[in-house]
């Protein structure tokens, strides 16, 4: 079965084709400054030349008629017919507390999806406009969302509700959501594999670290705590958003620089992080380079960074009364090996030993990367959120065909 | 030397009279609803009958006054003369980056806490009355001040920085402060005196948690880091405080029930907390009884605090890649046997073991309640902050003479 994974921003538009059998990649792009002028287009067919366009794109719709025209197209194609699409898997940031796993679209579903826009006003727009885009263009193809919060929805009570008026739960559902849940997911299923042991069996901290990142305890196979909360402010320092802070900071420096509630969440998760600290980069590799030549402010922004990761590692071992794995994933968490240096040389109580050797290896493989006395194994693990996506669209079409 | 100690509030001033020659307390008391109709004066003289009276007391300058007469007070009086007190000691909140120990007040001191008015609004200006009180009804009296700020200002930079634009700690001195330091001071000292052991080779989490709370990690006899921050809000969940939360909860909160500044910081300082989630109190003896009565709301508010508790604990010790000893303290702390129990449960895989029949005692006595086996010693210190007040009130004059 064909398969067709959409993830759409607010400017952009991703996408990979599989072919479910054997999980290959046919094709993947990403079309980028939607709604702006010379929007760009870049097309890499496996096995062909990458094609790159300039083109007016000014909505959604437009961008994925012209990806289907890219993956039909006589010489960069690699469909005979749209119809070879069986099913399309769109990724949607948030589910709220109404989607506790991934779903097949109806009038309904994407009614639920508009509900939440409130509390995803930048990301579930855009996720919408894919699907009504797809509707438009590809005829009643079955299509599947996938939530960044679905993973999370088994946190206990404890765990998910903030210490604040109960009345704020119950009229507005603010509480704790979670993000990354699709890579969380994976991952976690994926080192269980690896390790051959049952991922019910294993207490495990999963840390997500790109340019947003979050930490996950992951006990009895299923999400029990997050770092991320309502938004994805919250939680780890990341490059340009703060994370965790005392909430007093909010008034007191609205209160001081005059800013409006826009300006200070745009304050706070645009301008903060490790750019405001190094004054540099919110790029790990960036930083890390600058700290090697000398730049003091890189140093810092590098030592809280690595400090406030490891103090989450340390909560939630305590959240779960101990930890068998400890995995890396996405950007920064698979490539940065002084980052996973830092980390795990801080945490030899544990029983965290890392092998040089392995953690210095260059490889897209999961693997082992502490020494075969170590208490803890730690692992690299690469994430793939769209495989996911592509796999849990499979299962729940096949179920319908 | 005979020494008064004072620590005074918007509405109230309490004091305890020692003498330092074996440091026992002569007298103690407090003024309440001070500037309300029908201000409180409880006076215990120690040895002699508890004196309770109703005064119409305006300010804090009556307060210093109806305090001296009751400790001259003919029947109820343990001084022949004012002139027998030879230092007064004074506890304020905030020292900011200013002050890093005690010190004896002159003008420029005073100067100093004015300016420090912006970051505890509440806590500095009726501090600066008790001095000013003091001056003018006890003459030259030396007299000392005594920050809850001053110990954790060993914090390094990771640990006291947040990861927002840095111009924000330049001009507004935007930074983790950190409180309750006399009291993780002294019970740190107190707790290696009765292990005899020295300060500086433990590493120690000590949690004082009262109504407010708070955990610091002390590396090397220094606070390392401390969960409360710019202000008393940040970290544990408390009696009505919220503690940690998604920092985007804030402007959020403001944009859905247009709330002011002023209404969201007293919404998250005094309608939060274990108040807000059980509906019925902040106070943890009626939260654990409501609990063990079967109140749902009581068990959640009681499971988010200990749970929150524990995970502070697990990232202490990550922060300084270890753990020797764990101490409890305050009210809650030293008394509740239920939460030393759930908390210590939930952190065997450190090597935590309670022995419950010590953990059961009731005593006033600084303890160690783990099991011989245990690999971190807990302990129960019952904190005194104004005999740690009265000492370095006694060193810094006892120097001057």
């Amino acid at each position: 079965m064909i398969i067709l994974v959409i993830n759409a921003g607010s400017s952009s538009l991703k996408y990979q084709l599989y072919n479910m059998n054997g999980e290959s990649v046919i094709a993947n792009g990403r079309v980028e400054r939607i709604g702006m002028d010379s929007s760009i287009v870049i097309h890499e067919p496996t096995g062909k030349q990458e094609v790159s366009l300039v083109r007016e794109i000014l909505d959604h719709n437009t961008a994925v008629k012209r990806v289907i025209d890219l993956l039909m197209h006589p010489e960069h194609g690699v469909l005979g017919s749209i119809d070879e699409i069986k099913a399309v898997g769109h990724r949607v940031v948030h589910g709220g507390e109404i989607f506790k796993q991934s779903t097949i679209v109806t009038d309904e579903v994407k009614l639920e999806i508009r509900k939440l826009f409130d509390l995803a006003p930048l990301h579930n727009p855009p996720a919408l406009m894919g699907i009504a885009a797809v509707e438009a263009n590809m005829g009643d193809v079955k299509q599947v969302v996938v939530f960044d919060t679905a993973f999370h929805q088994s946190m206990p009570q404890e765990t998910f509700l903030y210490p604040i008026p109960m009345v704020l739960y119950r009229r507005h559902k603010i509480r704790r959501y979670g993000f990354h849940g699709t890579s969380h997911n994976y991952v976690s299923r994926k080192a269980a594999k690896v390790l051959n042991k049952p991922l019910e069996s294993l207490k495990m901290v999963s840390c997500h670290i790109g340019n947003g990142a979050s930490c996950t305890a992951i006990l009895n196979g299923k999400s029990y705590d997050t770092s991320m909360g309502l938004t994805p402010l919250e939680g780890l320092m990341m490059g340009t958003r703060s994370g965790d802070l005392d909430p007093a900071i909010v008034p007191f420096t609205m209160n001081k620089e005059e800013l409006t509630l826009n300006e200070v969440n745009s304050m706070l998760n645009k301008h903060s992080g490790m750019l405001a600290i190094s004054g540099i980069s919110s790029d790990m590799r960036e930083i890390t380079e600058a700290m090697q030549e000398g730049d003091k402010q890189a140093k810092l922004a590098f030592d809280m960074y690595t400090y406030r990761l490891r103090k989450y590692i340390g909560a939630y071992a305590a959240a779960m009364n101990g930890i068998d794995v400890l995995v890396f994933t996405a950007g920064v968490g698979e490539n940065s090996v002084v980052l996973r240096k830092t980390v795990c040389d801080g945490l030899t109580f544990l029983g965290i030993e890392l092998d040089e050797e392995r953690n210095g290896e260059r490889s897209k493989e999961a693997r082992v990367i502490s020494s075969a006395e170590s208490r803890v194994t730690v692992m690299v693990v690469p994430t793939n959120e769209e495989l996911l996506i592509a796999r849990d669209t499979y299962t729940l079409v096949r179920e319908q065909v």
